[in-house]
């Protein structure tokens, strides 16, 4: 791998571009105020900022009040992006008609849905009950009482919990909204109402809009179902015009695949001299799309730019999130295309064509032909690292209960249940679950703590769950593959052959970790110990956006220890730290266990599992 | 003035108190990075920061996508504050009733708004259709589809203008949503795009959540009448019980004034030695109580700690935003009680009695009482500056038509018009009107901005409409009291003269700025001449807030040029201060002029006001 950074890194010096590695460079050392999280830019008497000389901001707030403040803007800002990468869906939901671009593939999933929220679905058309189903949905973000209909979905006891905290969510925007008010210059000073806001705008984002952007993409592109892939850079072909898609929301990517695989556009990929047309994706773009169409990933957040390097993409179109802007001047120094797609997210030096989910098919078509045209520019000076790896993808919780059906003794036992995972963890031939997430950053090596934490736990009998950057670091080192098992206890190892499974499952983008929720909470249901004493918890070894404050939150709040290889921002109050690392555990029964060292973090992780087993019994 | 602020600095150095000149001076010098805007702190990548050796973050974003996001983002905080606020209100007119706490004071407003929200009203209880119009106000908060249902208000113009640039708001809550996913890593950074959010997302304050929050106030406590008061901190009583109120939501306030009032309150406040109850308010909370209750005025924004340094101040209770969380351990070198009543504000050192509208006269009684009974605490060496003003204050728009009538020849003109105002602009009897508002900020000599500049238009036969910390600048400057006049140009003078009023009008509080939005649009539509063209600019002078930007950006969407005292915190950035300043100018007519002196602002003001008069060929 550092073999490949350093051909791409020697393709931008000859292209006289710049990559993150020289940015991050330039950028050394960073403001510890900022590190701290004891700088506030909230309104304009100041900026002020905790010093030995000042233990308060010109207002009165000190280091906790502007630690907690910093803190809970960053959920709102990630409950914000993933929430309204939902409500997007919703509004295509709210469109999808039978001979539209986007109609409805999971029919049953949808009913389940509508049944759920109380849609009549007798003698109705199917898309009558998706236009209704998306409306209630779209009313979650907006509606003036009452709390999240997902909420219904948790155990009683955290339902019950998050009544007593008053931390259900009400309508998901209110609760950004609430975040916005709260911190502005003048309103609440005290850490422990925002920490305690912090969870209810995590929430939801975890247990409503990212749990939409889930359930509508399926019912709209289709539950995933196992399938293979492969990963990273490896997968651009020489000889194809190569299109990244990049972002999060697949709506317009999952055109982009169709058009893609109509035969006029092979046969026009054709006459202008390629093998075809090859899709590639990044970020959670590509989990999306990767798990419902087997497309090849291209790889993680950090790189996004190596993909550029390597001299060999057409054309790269994005629609929202983790998209560096440094694309825009650096596919200026290749042949690149660089389309964006979403008003959520323009930048400069890129053509924009706005999705629109009525004619996005032809747009889509239009934008395949751009890169098809676009090929014969490519320069003769090309750099595919010869590099990528299988992977099985696609382990939806549907899938996953597929999988164990099979290890079920139809004779005795239920089918469509957890139970033989909870078997798996009462006896001990499992000592755990984990659910490792989250992005790459700079601060660490890249993708290093993921595969090293994931291997230690896989080696410890601990089976890993995966969505988002995380997911694509396990794919490319391999550990994705079913032949992964050899790395494996002997407990996972015999799990993974009787169920034919990889030790590590691909649960998709980070949205998804919705589906993790729902795996986590039919556990709990189906062995009837709540959550927060499941031998099962989290990790974001290498957290880096707002997104993931927001998830790292609603899993704590959801009962969930959540392990962190990056610190948050919050070091110069050491009542904020106190309070994400032991204040939540009062509360929720759940908070962050925080270590730069990833060995020493799935040291603790493994300890934390072991001694929720002593309690436990077991 | 002066005299004063050292008298009480004397009063908190006697009792180790720290007041906010302290730690200005601590926070002296401040972060260069910070105040141009420059400093992004948006992921754990971060922080990043635009110096000589780094033209871009760690990502790619450059020094225009830095301060273009970080000033979005404060758009965002401030209409939040705002809207939120008038959200709550639209749940306390949501549980009015008969013989409740709350009820209908303004029938005709109510029955009005109704109209024009399609509410029927015939044979309807007046509190049906106010719970009605309640949650149709409520939804404009959430509503899936669609745009604000007050944009209607706006001249046909505007509305166009909005529609055709895409920045007509669709509901509140959304917009500010919106702001936090556009501004989340790797999403736009295009310093335009954002400009434009940020103005779609001011005007849903301005023509929103402000203007519910004025208008369900009318509703239930009454449309303001011109009534007479007293401000500055000379209005705190030696002998009598003081409490001061503190914030922007009148809803707890207005139960706190009634409480006051009740004769067995008074009775027992004599029982405790005291000559009665005398209630004086603090930032907008006192703009509110005294435009419908001549409520005195303790000050501004940066007298809330000389409140408490007079030692005379038995109770201070608080709703929402500009609350210094200094007021906790302040309170304690004092025998002040402070009293926190909303979740939106919980601060450290205070007492929180939740804000409940079903209740809120009786905990309006206990706290009153609480005050009381503190009474006999109060220390010997209390110090009460001896200075106060007489103003009138309570210009509403309906106000304003009112005096307007009285100077109409009512045989041959029209009544319940803007247009003998329109007259006098026309005809040049008053060159310009200016609406000047906002906040104290300790960037600069408190109050001197707005009063300078306000005696500077008057001077010049410029009327002014005041909101906010403005408001009680120009009361505590005497330039509210109808003898002001004797400051005016002749025109003015002679204006102030038929109409009976003061040349300085007192609109409100801050969300009132709604009111001077309507006032512009009634002379727009009375005269048939675009916002963009009239002789009328906005000021605010000493602006410090979020809520500051966002009422910036909704009065310049609205085509209503605005000068700025403090400089916007994007000054790091050519591209957006070209945006603010010149670009939104293109886009709406309107556009920032900065300066820091208040004398060369006003004089930039006059002549913009002139040049408006000449392109009018007035």
């Amino acid at each position: 791998m550092e073999q490949n950074a350093q051909l791409l890194r020697e393709m931008a010096a000859k292209a006289g571009a710049e990559t993150w590695e020289d940015r991050k460079k330039n950028q050394t050392p960073q403001c510890k105020f900022g590190e701290d999280g004891i700088c506030c830019r909230i309104c304009s008497m100041g900026p002020c900022r905790i010093t030995p000389k000042a233990s308060k901001g010109i207002c009165g707030a000190d280091a906790h009040a502007i630690a907690g403040r910093n803190y809970v803007r960053f959920i709102a800002g990630g409950t914000a992006a993933h929430s309204d990468h939902g409500r997007e869906i919703a509004h295509v939901l709210h469109v999808s008609s039978r001979d539209g671009n986007y109609i409805i593939k999971d029919e049953q999933k949808l009913l389940r849905l509508a049944k759920e929220w109380g849609v009549a679905t007798e003698d109705r058309d199917i898309y009558e009950v998706a236009h209704e189903v998306a409306e209630i949905g779209l009313m979650e973000y907006g509606k003036p009482f009452g709390t999240l209909r997902y909420l219904e979905r948790a155990t009683e006891e955290r339902q019950k919990l998050w009544e007593e905290l008053d931390i259900a969510p009400r309508a998901i925007d209110r609760e950004i909204a609430t975040v916005m008010h709260m911190t502005h210059m003048g309103c609440t000073a005290d850490a422990e109402a925002l920490v305690m806001q912090g969870m209810r705008t995590g929430l939801s984002d975890g247990w409503g809009g990212s749990m939409m952007g889930t359930e509508f993409s399926d019912i709209l592109f289709g539950t995933p179902t196992p399938i293979e892939t492969e990963a990273d850079l490896g997968v651009l072909e020489k000889d194809m015009v190569n299109i990244i898609i990049h972002g999060h929301d697949p709506a317009m990517s999952e055109m982009i695949v169709a058009a893609s695989n109509q035969s006029d556009i092979i046969d026009y990929a054709k006459s202008k001299g390629a093998r075809g047309v090859n899709i590639a994706g990044l970020c959670c773009t590509a989990n999306e799309i990767t798990m419902r169409h087997g497309v090849k990933m291209a790889g993680n957040f950090l790189q996004q730019e190596g993909a550029i390097l390597t001299g060999a993409v057409e054309l790269i179109v994005v629609d929202v999130q983790c998209i560096f802007p440094s694309l825009g001047p650096l596919t200026k120094c290749f042949h690149t295309k660089f389309v964006t797609t979403s008003d959520i997210t323009r930048i400069p030096g890129s053509e924009f064509i706005k999705f629109d989910p009525i004619t996005a098919l032809d747009q889509a078509r239009d934008i395949v032909k751009m890169a098809i045209d676009n090929y014969q520019n490519r320069g003769s000076n090309i750099c595919i690292p010869q590099t990528k790896q299988k992977a099985v993808v696609g382990y939806s919780c549907e899938a996953i209960i597929k999988r164990l059906d099979t290890v079920t003794n139809s004779h005795v036992d239920e089918l469509g249940t957890y139970k033989p995972l909870v078997e798996c963890l009462e006896s001990g031939v499992l000592r755990g679950a984990v659910g490792i997430v989250g992005c790459n950053n700079p601060k660490v090596r890249t993708d290093y703590s993921h595969i090293e934490i994931i291997k230690e736990l896989i080696a410890n009998d601990i089976i890993v769950v995966t969505t988002g950057c995380s997911a694509q670091a396990a794919a490319k080192a391999g550990l994705m593959q079913k032949e992964a098992k050899e790395l494996c206890g002997a407990g996972l190892k015999r799990v993974c052959e009787l169920a034919d499974i990889p030790p590590v499952l691909h649960m998709g983008s980070c949205v998804d970790i919705s589906r993790i929720l729902m795996l986590v909470t039919g556990i709990s249901k189906a062995w009837n110990v709540d959550i927060a004493k499941l031998p099962i918890v989290g990790c974001a070894p290498e957290w880096m956006s707002e997104k993931a404050v927001s998830i790292a939150n609603y899993v704590v709040a959801s009962g969930i220890d959540t392990y962190l290889g990056i610190e948050p921002q919050v070091k110069g109050s050491a009542q904020m730290m106190e309070l994400i690392t032991e204040g939540t555990r009062k509360m929720v029964g759940a908070g962050f266990i925080i270590n730069t060292d990833p060995h020493k973090l799935v040291k603790s992780m493994i300890e934390g599992i072991e001694a929720k087993r002593t309690a436990l019994g077991i």
